[in-house]
């Protein structure tokens, strides 16, 4: 299970999306989840603290029944309580926890997708960093500094946490 | 992917529980879901119809992945509303939906829980077929009548229809 986690905008979609290719052409048995895409399809999902915890929680389970066979996990979501993740930890043999570390001032200046302008209008409620916490991983098995490595110099930082590179 | 639906204490989960044993001894990468041990994994889940809905959509949301890696899914729920089911269809490549058609004052009879005379009393809301319909399927792949077969031969014709009878 390799579990990317950061803000919205941090650029976890991006590296998650390619480290799922790079594994699909390597042959490996391989699910990408993404909680964007989740939500999609369960559009009455909320942003309350409950509603990220369900939600996560959930997310997390299926996640860990597909490791139990044999599949790889990538799975890229904001999961902004340390709580939340650490469930899903334990529900999996091995999880490597990926925190995609960048900072708030530079996602909100990106904005690719201008929510940071609309929740800091108020249009928004509950986005994470804005008023809602984002609880920063304590110990992660990989921390990637979007801002001093490309996306190519994550995707392999990552393929070589996972044993994949050949 | 095997879906039993029927009322509480139908005896679908006996049956669906010796499937997967049966279908495991057989090699079959299987996984087994049940709507009981998942409201104990997400104790938070209720019992309105929204709730059920979200519920099994969800699982069925899971199911459908884990079929996607070519596991085997055996689900067993009550599973009362014809769209949540249908939609789980949908999302499926092969849905077999099999119907433990014991009939509701067999079940009430049986009363294996308790559960029909605490709804009957009014200490559970909600109960599927006291207070809270079941939408019998219409066309189901199977029909399974637990007064006129043992359960023995419920799962024969389970196995059969799944085509791992060697």
């Amino acid at each position: 299970m390799l579990w990317f986690t950061g803000l919205s905008g941090s650029g976890k979609s991006t590296i998650a999306t390619r480290v799922h290719e790079e594994l699909e052409k390597r042959g490996v048995n391989v699910e990408y989840i993404d909680g964007d895409a989740l939500r999609e399809v369960f559009p009455s999902t909320g942003f309350t603290r409950s509603e990220r915890e369900e939600h996560l929680r959930r997310t997390g389970y299926m996640a860990s029944r597909l490791a139990a066979h044999g599949v790889t996990v990538v799975a890229s979501f904001v999961s902004p309580y340390r709580e939340s993740r650490e469930f899903i930890r334990r529900l999996c043999g091995e999880f490597v926890e990926i925190y995609v570390a960048t900072p708030l001032e530079e996602c909100e200046r990106r904005d690719v997708k201008g929510l940071y302008a609309r929740a800091r209008r108020g249009e928004i409620k509950n986005f994470t960093g804005i008023d809602d916490p984002y609880e920063a991983p304590e110990n992660p098995e990989l921390t990637l500094d979007t801002r001093a490595l490309s996306v190519d110099q994550c995707v392999d930082r990552v393929l070589e946490r996972h044993g994949a590179r050949h």
